[in-house]
């Protein structure tokens, strides 16, 4: 099946937010918490976590324009200036996909969807509890992506929480272990299974050891 | 196991770099295609795909700072305005992982790594013949992101290539029918298996079946 860019243009709508949202493959799941400067909490699924350094350690994620969604999640980084990243597991998927719906800022999606917020001294925005991996970010940056309000939003990491016996040779996480989601598109949630791991790559390794594969 | 910042500051260099890496979930896994002027080609892995919009479908990804990695999927993309991304299977997670050694401007990491160049008539970059999802893009920006040169880049998909059976409801694809592959960190590759399918949240809905779960 071969589409082009014009078969994407005059596809029904539903249909290619769909489809262009898969392309990438499974991106992470994770739950971003907040607080309001009047101390409403607010905690909504992401989908573009991404990398960015690691020293110092820079992760950001992408927000939609204005226009699309309400930001309560962006207007709060903004007052408070500190946000939470909370992995995804198996047991609480589906109160982790209902935090889009459209809550008022009134209402926590913490209570609504039945996750439980936890704090740590010094460190205003909220984890949720039930994650195993935990991280809290400092507002650091905010980069305008496309003309039409898209944004990346930078944190620098102040705090990693984990079980420890989820690392494995020189700090990796071990995502199987962990029971860590990934999300395909917006409403599709999967299991990771471990299948390989292989050492930073030197061409001479690849090569002498080809017969071997 | 809890980290401060200062933890992470003073932790071994390679120790934090895994850790760091690891800390948003898995990443999809996708190598980046792309030709220079000269005709080489180079063929990259990448966990840095992100989706930025879907009408028009546009898609971008993140490069390195040029003092840390050569960038020669970087320069052919501003050199020539095209590049692919095609999803990494199983079969040949292996090759896509080697693709990152460091190989000089001359050698093609399709034939070094044992992958096949194809390509679609008035495109100018390779696609990966072995990935089952391929797609090609037109550079369209690229937006500074940190001060030491990292960069995101964007482009807007001009054709889309996938086995139409692993599509389901409304366009949406079954990653794990695309045996498509997911990357903790730098090093470590998995399997996706599907868990669970929700519908576009609306709050009624979770509170009325609060009680089925």
């Amino acid at each position: 099946m071969h589409l082009t860019k014009e078969d994407l243009i005059n596809m029904e709508r539903i249909e290619r937010l769909n489809l262009v949202n898969c392309l990438g493959g499974a991106k992470p799941a994770n739950l971003i918490g907040t607080i309001s400067n009047e101390g409403k909490t607010n905690l909504s699924i992401f989908n573009s976590v991404v990398h960015l350094g690691s020293n110092p350690a820079l992760m950001g994620f992408i927000v939609r324009p204005p226009k699309e969604v309400r930001r309560h999640t962006y207007e709060n980084v903004r007052q408070n200036g500190s946000f939470t990243i909370n992995m995804v597991h198996p047991e609480f998927v589906r109160q982790a996909h209902y935090t889009s719906a459209k809550f008022e800022a009134e209402e926590s999606e913490f209570e609504a969807c039945g996750l439980t917020e936890e704090y740590v001294e010094g460190f205003s925005a909220p984890f949720v509890k039930e994650s195993k991996l935990k991280i809290g970010l400092q507002y650091l940056s905010e980069i305008p992506i496309l003309i039409n309000g898209t944004m990346l939003i930078i944190g620098q990491v102040e705090h990693v929480i984990l079980p420890e016996e989820v690392l494995f040779e020189d700090n990796q996480i071990d995502l199987e272990k962990l029971e860590a989601v990934g999300i395909g598109g917006l409403n599709t949630y999967y299991n990771l299974e471990k299948i390989g791991y292989y050492p930073y790559a030197r061409k001479e390794d690849f090569r002498s050891s080809e017969k071997d594969q």
